[in-house]
């Protein structure tokens, strides 16, 4: 089976080991559990776009590897076209739910981020990661599986290295290694998107060096494999998801957890770098080069519900888009920037020997300084044209406009363009895109935009352009940097 | 009695009638209602702070009225360094609890917007609610009273004016003209500190013309008057104030609400306006024009804290304030430009004919459009600074960290360059200024942006600036506007 | 002759009859005269890159119609790859000059906007253009010619269309119709280039209607054809170009100029368009969608002379590129953006049914506006970054560093961290970018922003955003726009 | 004389010894001579203004030292009052002719810092500096002097001191000590209006340490005395000013010079420091704080007449100002900021023991960070509304148009809502504003804005904020800096 439906997909969640945890207690059921349930629906969409025949040349492609139609996120990506398409889907996706649909997104990514790499590692060094990937891949894709990234370590004290934490758990690491595999303990925290996976792909979350050999393991495993527990993070207002009412939208929505792995055993067939450190730094460079390409669509597919819940919350005050229109299409001047500044990249991006295709990374995480930046301008817009109730959500909740005594004149300060209720979900999902639970976290998300101005500095030839401007100016003298003091 | 400390203030609320609702219960303490408490107590640290060798220049003055030393809020502003009071006790009311203390605020301000209103209003209609106001603010003062200023009304379609709404209610009005005072009904909604005031001052939220008189109407009532229903909003993560442990401060925060006036009897010594619309413009704009100029001094309050939590993450990660101090210095700026811009309205302000010190309108409004945009910068420095544990509180709960099986471990994976507990409180207090409960509204608090600019609009003198540049470019030719077709 | 060099190419332009003037006098050879020199020297360099092994690929490319290796500049744009290899070599441009080398550019472009358009018109029409117009571009590459793309009308009264003007030469337009050709009067202004040209290709500034046929008239003749009039336009600090030292930089610059056509026959086989003013629009559409996306690799390559000037004038100053490099990291990154961003564009565009392709319209106007904004702050950046010699030039003229007198010791004033004359010549660098004569006018060339951002309101699909948005927020209600009063 | 007017202080000038040159050429009367006369018109008319009766409060106002109506640049500046006249009259004097007023501004400043400083110099070390001053000041006073301000010095390599220059004359500095006074050689650069001014006051252009001690010398003298020698700097385009026509406006200008000091001696009663380095940072302090708080005002009255300009190329292009009011408004905001920051600045300064008044460092440096940013934006939003003929000013030169075969038809082209020279004139003010001889260089002119944000950065109490938000986090944690490394 290459292709499954969102229920099918449901189904196949409910089979998993219960192990994941929010406030203290267990979720029995991901795909009902208020928790839990709308980020499933969100992935469930997804794969029920497989069927949709004006949707489906966007959610499916054809698979590089077994030459058929597969669900877009259990392919290779190998040419520009592939990466475009990425781009388009998610930002398909933001503007169906409005948010993040994590579980097809990162663990995909670096699937494809692995391919040179292990590639390379296989050449120089007889190991044999690379078919291991491929078979994995074919896995992935005959049983239409939803992957989660888990990529981010605690990290602890900024300012050493893995080896130099006080608590090794601090990254992911090789604890004990076996004829049959690894043995592996450690920390990936803010994983987006794991509540609606079927399996977990983890790489290092940086390059290391030969010190820190231990802390460079890749590969993948079940999200319910022994030794894993997760842990939901509480995302802003995000308790509205659990009740009742118009507080917060019930489409979709994005889970970020965190994954305490100890002692988890990862045989070596799903094992794709073992201490080879000196291919971490590739990994998650090919990744990002990609991710960052693609994240603008993201901001920019979320940016386009912001421009849509301004215009709502125009005409239910009463007034018309035209009153908004020079702040409306500012909001649209910048989500077209993130969105055509990442495709930009993908025209720039180069083949590799194993057949993979990856942005431009200067353009890439060019990008991701815009994608740290511009969608929180557009925010502000949409609560500038938005008005109060929108801008912190200054509404009671919903329980007040039921009340017996007092509920319907609540719903009469409401009213205005529209009928109250109409006004206060406009107003709520402003607030939800803006100030709640359906911001993603497009700053830090899939690394941080300092890590991204390093890249540019790294890329960006300084001396060549100094070089050009002496000869314009007509200088010969030899100006070069001062010697250091 | 002229002052009193926070525990008189705390006694004097409980007296009063319980007619606030949130969640559609009714709060029966508000002092101690988790709903309500922490505005409460930055209401009761700013009544402490008289007693404060150090503080008390900041939250008292002598009284223009009486002569005496009285709470800051309860006097007449009738010189710039009372408008400079006000931004400067604002700015410390910040920086104590990183939010916004409502109750000292908006219903001062009103009080000193009537002043000359009254006086003007008197003078030219033979009319006494100068007297009246002038006995009212001596209740305030001899009670040491905290007022809310109770402006915004529901507004219904934003289209049509207030007598053309399908409900009466969407604006409060004039229902019934007694001997002795008046009868009016209405929605006031956002209303910022009403839990923890002990009266409401209400005013008209925009200038109005004949047709609209019976919505003119200006006065003050006991916050637990006879027909009064006060229902709190929902603020983001709000229910976190609810519950134990660290997913947010306790130290203060605000309270906005929803206020049903139902047949509500305002006797004729308690009324300051009474269907004279040629008023209504005026009182609004004396109030913009003071609000606005001290509104930079709260979002510079807010903003230092962001940057003292900005650092605290820093360090917490393990890494020097140093790292960021480009950005940091970036956000000190912004804080000053809207800190120093609003006291620059102050030098340009203005002597009424009454008494009060009204700021240079032009300056006032151009500050609130860079209130509206420069603090939305900081949150985003604090953010990028901070990591993404802190842009959206990307941590499991409370609850979670207390777990018997797991809690340990969650710790572990905050510990970093401080223990694990300190960094989520760290981190906690970023989500909380920027993307949660302590986010004041300072968009459209106090009045929107647009309204602003519409100022800007009116007080520019374009035509002068035309005339000049001609003249430097030696032009002789009219120029004048083209005429309409 | 497809190809040609340098040489060839001035003595190409020697041959022509002098038609231009610059401060009331004729030119008698543009490739010696002072104030148009330059930019020979600039279009002459491109010309001789044909013959540089490794610049070739960017400066020439496989000719669609010939299948023979051609300057870029004589060629049809057929793919994404001719429009990625467009932007490439301009950026190229302008690292080699400082600035824009308009004769290889707009009369280019135009050609290849000018191809769908006639396609289309012959089909529905029965004209034959398009066969036409691919001679002409045959004789083009045959002859290597530079041209001149002749689209801004003088416009007059910007609230009028063309025929309700009070001078008819405000727009080019038709005045006689002959049964061999036309004759056109009217004038074209700000046209970059022409200096260096050999033919003028001619479209209407804009889409009309009926009203305004005989406005829509497209061709190309001789740039010294009976009845043309050039002057060119004095740009900052043009003088320079004019005098000995090191005031302004030499290398390459600009032309713009004001042409004049006072009765010009256009024969038939060298005319586009003639009265069928239903292609106007397209004409003028195409040609903006392509030039708007190429449009951010000028830009970029100009900024990364500012880049380049910016790390010569720190270190003539003594001090290391480290210093700024927060500051230097954020012009390269605005580089990029109007680079990658038109890079964007092309990936979305289409491919049209005559063969040319067009890259997508709503992200090449939405990069104008980008155009229009980020190269400004760069300017700033390279002025903050040089210091006060640099910002306005704050030095004396060479003529005084040649004074017996004083001389020796105004260089000595000048003296850093290099020699006073390299700082010098670092610092007028600098000045001629952001103030000088190096300027291109990125603002309004190639059309004005206001113009793009009606292009992205009419190409942002609103209604589908706020429907989208609707569905989330789970809104059933109607929410369309208020009726018009 | 206390006052003169405009045409006693041109007669004044006429009396000096010629010293200054251009283009290698002695100017023998700065009142007549092109590159010259603009500035002393804009000068003239700030002493006519004395005699107006609605300009002369803001141009005269009322000694401290003689208690007799005086010149406002001949006076100290004792009370926020002062400052704020300071900052009213430039922006007035901007409105006037477009650009800076040098020679009524600097020099005027210089005298208010060097109060405080030679009163505490005196206190402590029995020197007699400020009985000095105090008798220059009545001098400067009693003959109503022009002054410059001389500052900044070569300065030669940025990363050594004054004492590690290779050539002593990168700063001026003390070269012999004789019993009657000094003498000092040097070169101080870029010092705005000279050429208008009677006399030099200097100072150093920092604080210096014991090792510079020679180079912390201040005093005043004639702008003629033996040893001085000026040389004009070239401006963007200034050459327009020594010509006829319209290609520059021609109202008034600024100047900037380089003053070689060679052996030019210093009486003592006109030495103010000579060695008392622990004063010298002080100094350049005091006047930073007072500059930098007016110079908000001088960007905003240039402000102002962009947007008349604007306006004017607008109705010139035929079209309303309605149609930009958005970015008008925009510009309007922009302008207020620098105001209105600068004003804030004086609200929060200080009283010095010997009676100046000092605007708080804090926000004076938050201002200047400003100005070296607001007005580009307001620059690039004129010539947004102007279009391309404005923007680089890409129309022929003056001579063109006078020609007798195309001008008239050259002026025809510009013929849009006005006559075409109106218009050339209208586009070429906005020119000279953004790109040509009308900037006044507000990014360095003062010193840089690197230096007000090192400013910021020592006075922004960090460790304040960190501590709040750690009391408002409820963390007990230490938390301080991590140890280096």
């Amino acid at each position: 089976m290459t292709l499954m439906n969102g229920n099918q997909y449901k189904e196949s969640l409910k089979k998993m080991r219960p192990n994941i945890y929010k406030f203290g207690e267990l979720i029995e059921d991901v795909t009902t559990h208020a928790a839990t349930r709308l980020h499933v629906e969100s992935v469930a969409h997804a794969y029920d776009m497989a069927f949709d025949e004006k949707k489906s040349p966007l959610y499916t492609t054809i698979s590089f590897l077994s030459g058929e139609k597969a669900h877009r996120w259990n392919t290779l990506m190998t040419s520009m076209e592939d990466i475009v398409g990425n781009a388009d889907m998610k930002r398909d996706q933001y503007r169906w739910s409005g948010t993040c649909t994590g579980a097809t997104c990162a663990g995909w990514t670096v699937l494809s981020a692995l391919w040179d790499a292990t590639f390379q590692c296989d050449k120089e060094n007889g190991t044999n990661y690379h078919e291991r990937l491929k078979n994995y891949m074919m896995h992935v894709e005959d049983n239409a599986l939803a992957l989660v990234g888990a990529i981010t370590d605690a990290k602890g004290n900024r300012s050493l290295k893995p080896s130099q934490q006080s608590n090794p758990d601090s990254y992911l690491h090789i604890k004990e290694r076996r004829a049959d595999g690894v043995v592996i303990s450690g920390y990936k925290i803010q994983i987006c998107g794991t509540a609606a996976a079927h399996e977990l792909v983890f790489i290092p979350t940086s390059g290391y060096g030969a010190d820190d050999a231990d802390f460079c393991v890749a590969g993948a495993i079940p999200k319910d494999a022994p030794g894993i527990t997760i842990i939901e993070t509480r995302r802003p207002s995000d308790e509205r998801d659990l009740e009742e009412g118009w507080d917060a939208p019930k489409v979709g929505n994005i889970t970020q957890a965190y994954i305490l792995f100890e002692d988890v055993f990862v045989p070596n067939e799903r094992l794709f770098l073992c201490g080879e450190f000196k291919y971490s730094g590739k990994i998650i460079g090919d990744f990002a080069a990609i991710y960052r390409a693609a994240i603008g669509a993201c901001v920019a597919g979320q940016g386009d519900i912001m421009i849509g819940a301004a215009i709502n919350m125009a005409r239910a005050n009463g007034l018309s888009q035209k009153t908004f229109q020079t702040t409306l299409n500012e909001m649209a001047i910048k989500n077209e920037i993130t969105y055509g500044l990442g495709l930009g990249a993908m025209v720039k991006g180069k083949k590799t020997a194993s057949g993979t295709f990856i942005p431009s990374p200067l353009l890439a995480h060019t990008n991701k300084t815009q994608v740290a930046k511009l969608p929180y301008d557009v925010k502000v817009m949409a609560q500038d044209i938005s008005g109060g109730i929108a801008e912190t959500g200054c509404m009671p909740p919903y329980a007040d406009f039921q009340h017996p005594e007092y509920g319907k004149k609540l719903i009469e300060t409401l009213t205005a363009g529209t009928d109250g209720e109409s006004r206060a979900r406009a107003a709520r999902l402003v607030e939800w895109l803006t100030v709640g639970g359906g911001i993603p976290g497009c700053m830090h998300g899939g690394g941080s935009p300092d890590g991204a101005k390093l890249v540019v500095k790294a890329l960006t030839k300084w001396e060549d352009h100094a070089s050009d401007a002496k000869r314009i100016a007509g200088i010969t003298a030899d100006l070069a940097e001062p010697p250091k003091k």
